[in-house]
């Protein structure tokens, strides 16, 4: 199916466009797990791949029948390296397993040649002696259009293949977004975020699915209300998965705007707010992390139905 | 020692600021070499992953006395999951053994929050239980900075603390660069290439060197001499990463303005025409692959001094 179709059919299966971002720490995971994770098995490498994937799936397990998505942080994986990154793939393939739209949020943008390895990497399949293998199991990836097309296309050109999706960085959630992408051009009276929203829409126009929503989808903050509804009205075509809620900052009524007339159309991300949501519990302590996190995505969810339509 | 410093050193000793990029494809590996991988190693992964190491190994023993940098592309490992990203961290652990600056070419940008852990990751150590351990061993990284200034500051403090630098895209080389680099904005009339060099530089100025540069550089692209000119005169204190060279086109003459007056403060990069000169060679055949590499390194070391002072 259409990443666009499948990612708005499970919202609807689910009833909440609540994304539930795996932005995972070693240092924030509860100390039962990590004790645990080091009873076990001496390499510290090891030992933290063991607890990171531990709390991941207690986290998804949590919460993967309230919701239709996760968002993968590859950076949390990239700090404990090559068993880092297996984890990053463990996790992706276990939220896979349990029916979820699996979002790998790695930003990458790099040339043609490159952006195809990455293309390969994450949307599609690597050619190992003559064996075409995945090397990560997502439905879609986050990616920097900086370079411009040439760099996009790869992406764009797998996803057509194997019913895969990009979301492209045009306004992003962090306090100096405001910096680069606000700045006024002249095309149009366009600013940088407004050009890369014009850029993006028109890339992705070529591959609506039925739902009449592009493959080819933006990152728009929630921290920025004000530029959510600008870019709404300039992308309509584009589904929006928006970061910032929660511990960035942002609430309900700041992402009302991205979302369309029949309350499609966007997916709201939250990821400390979740899953560290029993670091602020006064009801559950480390043990009851994962339902900690089913509460706050409940209690999420209940905000988001209050604007969404 | 300063990253700058350290940099400009290791040009100087080895007379040529040639860096050799490590982009390896296992389809363009020589066979003998996929052939005794998958002879001695049954999983796929794991036979790609000695496959890609023993490659860069010989190439790296094949160039290390002749040039002061290697850059390895995470893209071509990404491809290869869990196991690629043990070549990658192997790769610059081994190039690091022998004396080689080492730069990880990432591209990686992100919230602050994100950014600290990608800084960590690359140019830090990560907290494993207590125990401050590095995941990969690079002097430096190159990064995006669509996201303004508090995405790019962990690095920078990072850098400071551990003696590293970091590479800010600012014209790449890529055909469409121009597509969104080069359009014009109200800030004094600076196209968005050149804002981002006066971010670049200004964010850099407090961390200069003994030599007068700053830990923070800039990816300009060998592609487009005239900006190269330009923007050597917009960033005086940054030591320029210029890929481009070679497979993607440019040529000696076209890189002349990327250094400063006394013929230092930039590294050219080219990675498919070194390592895989063999592929066009008509003296070495697969066997020679890497005697090819360093062929190729000499040759554009001796084009390279024509232009450099």
């Amino acid at each position: 199916m259409h990443f666009g179709d499948y990612l708005l059919s499970e919202i609807k299966k689910k009833g909440t466009p609540v994304c539930v971002g795996l932005d995972t720490d070693l240092t924030r995971i509860p100390d039962f797990i990590r004790q645990k994770a080091v009873a076990a098995e001496k390499n510290p490498w090891k030992a933290a791949a063991s607890a990171l994937l531990e709390f991941n799936q207690g986290i998804i397990d949590a919460v993967a029948d309230l919701v239709p998505a996760v968002k993968i942080q590859s950076a949390f994986y990239e700090q404990y390296g090559a068993e880092g990154i297996g984890v990053f793939a463990e996790t992706a393939k276990y939220a896979k397993s349990k029916g979820l739209v699996v979002i790998g949020d790695v930003k990458r943008g790099d040339i043609d040649s490159t952006a195809l390895a990455y293309a390969r990497a994450y949307l599609g399949t690597s050619d190992l002696f003559g064996e075409n293998l995945a090397a990560f199991d997502f439905d879609a990836i986050t990616v920097n259009a900086y370079l411009g097309y040439d760099g996009i296309k790869p992406f764009i050109e797998q996803c057509r293949k194997s019913e895969k999706g990009i979301f492209i960085l045009v306004k992003t959630s962090n306090p100096s977004s405001s910096h680069f992408q606000d700045v006024l051009t002249n095309q149009n009276n366009l600013t940088n975020y407004e050009l890369m929203a014009f850029f993006s829409e028109s890339w992705g126009a070529n591959d609506l699915g039925t739902s009449g929503y592009s493959l080819v989808g933006a990152v728009c903050g929630a921290t920025f209300p004000l530029q959510l509804k600008k870019l709404r009205a300039l992308m309509p075509n584009s589904i929006f998965l928006v970061p910032g809620y929660g511990a960035q900052g942002a609430k309900a009524v700041d992402v009302k705007e991205a979302f369309g007339k029949d309350g499609s159309g966007a997916i709201i991300n939250s990821s400390r707010g979740i899953i560290y949501a029993y670091e602020k519990s006064e009801v559950f302590g480390e043990e009851g992390c994962y339902e900690a996190a089913r509460v706050a995505v409940l209690e999420m969810a209940g905000e988001l139905e209050k604007v969404r339509f």
